[in-house]
């Protein structure tokens, strides 16, 4: 794979035709890049996923790492949640480990577990796993079959950010503690400088074929760094997603920087190069706008889990994202966390409608 | 059971001996108190279990729900970590679903996975499994038991916060999201009050019979409360913890009220009525005893993870969290969450007396 500080040749990506001042950008786009909308932009984490019908016929019998590189079957199911929900904005249907396996880390995907490392790194000698040369040929196939879908509609290429994608490596798979990843953390420094290097590179890789293939956004998770204290995140993770947001600069797309439950971490996280801060639900968006300086787009923050109440009580949450979202220069409408399977989707369909029909009412005025 | 705004008579706990200006108060009790101490009391949560090779043999072939209604056993798990460790205070060995158990709800405690209720909450129906009188005499002769044993170390009553047991009795067990607990709230109002109307006046009940048959100080535990935006907090679950706090504030015992991942929450928890606001990791405590507006003792935060590290960061770590303690009117030191069962006990007995040896020379200064 790539070294430290160099960027992959094949992906190579130049700066896209949606950059600069180009009025015709997308919503999303524009809402990243803090320019005026007239509608308020909405996807959802984890919308192609198990809450669809659709996306379970589809999936039916396919492992989940098999599912992510067949390029034809990433389209469909990218491609689902668009159709249903009329969201602002596919992401592409992946995986944050695919890029650790195509370098060559032995792994599985198991339904309701997570990912699990065959043989989690320990020492020095464990991080040749990860030295082999990704192909990431279905990556740039899907993305292309996609995006001549996708006709206006933007896709969000995404990549798990180096100290997640590290726990899964350390831990073997999914930790409430992430124990075994801060003992290497404090007592390996070679060993967690290394692991963090690769897994910067191979983000860097990811993301940048996906960019070159024509995703106008990207969206860096580090789904589990709300486990760090704000000092061990600057210190041990920090320089490793500024490498990876910084290395995405180049190409002009907005970069979407979320993890659950980092409202310590907003600021770290968006100095590591955001244009744009996820935020859960634990926060309202206008303490998280100011938190992060004032300058950053928000991106949330309703809380998934309370899709499953009355409808009555959504659509006060949605009114009151929207309207605390409004103190940020730019507001990317989304959940606070993924989609949880068991979401009537009816539900999301009605919360697009209802983002686009309030923030269209307040944009009018 | 006891009915909401009554108290339980069987648990009707006098003004203790230590409370008032008794100068021969336990350092924890007086830490608690913020008055001055010559030494910063130290405990650690789930300092008794399986992190001790004693006490896996002690509990060996015996299920947990049952090791907790035993009060010879209870007495010696109790006991292990103080004899071990020389931490200043014992915390009764038992879990936040027995009182639940002891009031006719019909649940299990599986050994890595937690409660399992065997009928989970519902509908209003689904509550009469909590209308028994619970018989709380096992806790009684455990606590007498322990207090004539245990000298001059204090021991800490516990009982589990609404919220949480809230959550495993609607879950049916541990969640990672507490969705069918927020749509409950949310959208069965009348459930959500009934529930937590009734493990408020148990929560009561079994810290008062604790406190009645010996206990110095009470800790409530809000596990996950965490997982709540301030405002759910506020409107959901503040007000039957602060039921809890208010009911045992005629007894003169210190409260420490606790939950993981509350940065945000912290002011609200101090609140509901807590004498000692226990921090996790993720926070400073300088930080902490600011949120909390400066009147209140902070207990914590060191990392549990921290501690598979080597000692060198773990040394330095204490450090950091004596000093930073120091900002708040008390100290009381802990983790920031329970001890994780592949700690070295070894580890434990030496942050003990790092913590008496650093805070004696600093209060010797």
């Amino acid at each position: 794979m790539a070294r430290w500080g160099l960027m992959s040749t094949e992906a190579n990506a130049t700066r896209s035709d949606i950059s600069g001042s180009d009025r015709e950008a997308p919503l999303l786009v524009r809402a990243c890049r803090r320019e005026p909308v007239p509608v308020t932009p909405v996807w959802f984490m984890r919308q192609a996923g198990r809450s669809l019908p659709e996306y379970r016929r589809a999936r039916a019998g396919i492992p989940m790492l098999e599912a992510c590189r067949r390029p034809e079957l990433v389209c469909e199911l990218t491609l689902q949640p668009v159709r249903r929900h009329r969201v602002d904005a596919a992401i592409l249907f992946s995986d944050i480990v695919v890029p650790v396996a195509a370098a060559g880390v032995s792994l599985r995907i198991e339904p309701g577990v997570g990912p699990v490392i065959d043989h989690p790194i320990r020492d020095l000698a464990d991080l040749r796993q990860l030295d082999g040369e990704p192909d990431l040929s279905f990556i740039d196939q899907a993305v292309r079959l996609l995006v001549a879908e996708l006709g206006d509609t933007p896709l969000i290429g995404f990549a798990g950010a180096p100290f997640t994608l590290a726990s899964y490596l350390i831990e073997g798979g999914p930790s409430r503690t992430h124990a075994a990843t801060k003992a290497v953390m404090h007592g390996q420094p070679e060993l967690w400088h290394g692991l963090c290097q690769r897994l910067a590179e191979l983000a860097v890789t990811f993301l940048r074929t996906q960019v070159a293939a024509g995703a106008q956004v990207v969206q860096l998770f580090d789904s589990w760094a709300g486990a760090l204290s704000e000092a061990d995140y600057r210190r041990f993770v920090q320089p490793y997603s500024t490498h990876v947001l910084t290395a995405l600069a180049d190409t002009g797309v907005p970069r979407i920087h979320f993890g659950v439950g980092t409202g310590e971490l907003l600021a770290a996280m968006a100095e590591a190069g955001a244009d744009v801060v996820g935020v859960d639900w634990r926060i309202p968006l206008n303490v998280a706008a100011a938190r992060v300086g004032g300058d950053r787009a928000v991106q949330g923050n309703l809380d998934p889990a309370l899709l499953l109440a009355p409808w009555e009580v959504i659509e006060a949450e949605v009114r009151r994202v929207l309207a605390e979202g409004a103190a940020a220069p730019g507001h990317v409408f989304n959940l606070g966390h993924g989609v949880l399977p068991e979401t009537d989707p009816g539900v999301l369909t009605r919360v697009v409608e209802l983002v686009h029909q309030i923030s269209a009412a307040e944009a009018s005025q």
